[in-house]
């Protein structure tokens, strides 16, 4: 099922603190509004990392590792399935010597408190 | 929601027939029974690779390439989600030199002609 509009818009505004706050500004806390509570990622190079707390320190030390200074998303396929989104997309990460490095990506979204968040996120790069 | 155990049943079939088939035995014709027509994979290093008799090509070549022997998917979580199943798991891949590569992977489950299938597929190392 397609999505609406407004779960559309609902995602790249998220998707949109990620990159804004996150990213750029280096508010960990604002992955508040961007993970579920309950969420997990399923980052290369390391195994399944479950919970918020969890999260907030992979992305610290990744950020600070890869010298990530931005992370466009960009929505390849969104579908609706029961409560939560099914989408597919790919990631340009601009990193330490701004150098930009392709990656894809599957989050299932669900929606808590209100807000469309990342309950489960897998990510590659390309090369 | 939890998954009945007849879908597990189905969806341990379709994971070991990739294993005995097409890893094992090199039936490459055997992703017809493991990948729904219309599936898209996300393999690391390359870009998304859609549609069956491009994902045969895919893993003919990875085969060869990784000398893959054995594959063993074990399934972490799985939720039906509207009419698909979301499956977040662990793989455990036998290489060339009988090293054996820890990865994840999240796949979506697709009911096709009574035999659930695999629509999206993406994994990543973990290490």
């Amino acid at each position: 099922m397609n999505i609406s509009d407004s779960v559309r818009a609902g995602m790249q505004q998220t998707n949109g603190l990620f990159d804004s706050a996150v990213i750029k500004k280096g508010q960990i806390d604002a992955l508040d509004k961007v993970y579920t509570a309950d969420a997990r990622i399923l980052p290369p190079g390391a195994g399944v990392i479950e919970g918020r707390d969890a999260i907030k320190d992979f992305w610290k030390q990744a950020i600070a590792a890869l010298g990530l200074s931005a992370v466009k998303l960009t929505t390849i396929d969104a579908q609706v399935t029961g409560e939560n989104v099914f989408e597919v997309g790919q990631a340009e990460l601009t990193v330490g010597d701004g150098q930009v490095v392709s990656a894809k990506y599957v989050v299932l979204w669900k929606q808590e408190d209100g807000t469309w968040k990342w309950q489960t996120d897998i990510w590659n790069l390309n090369a």
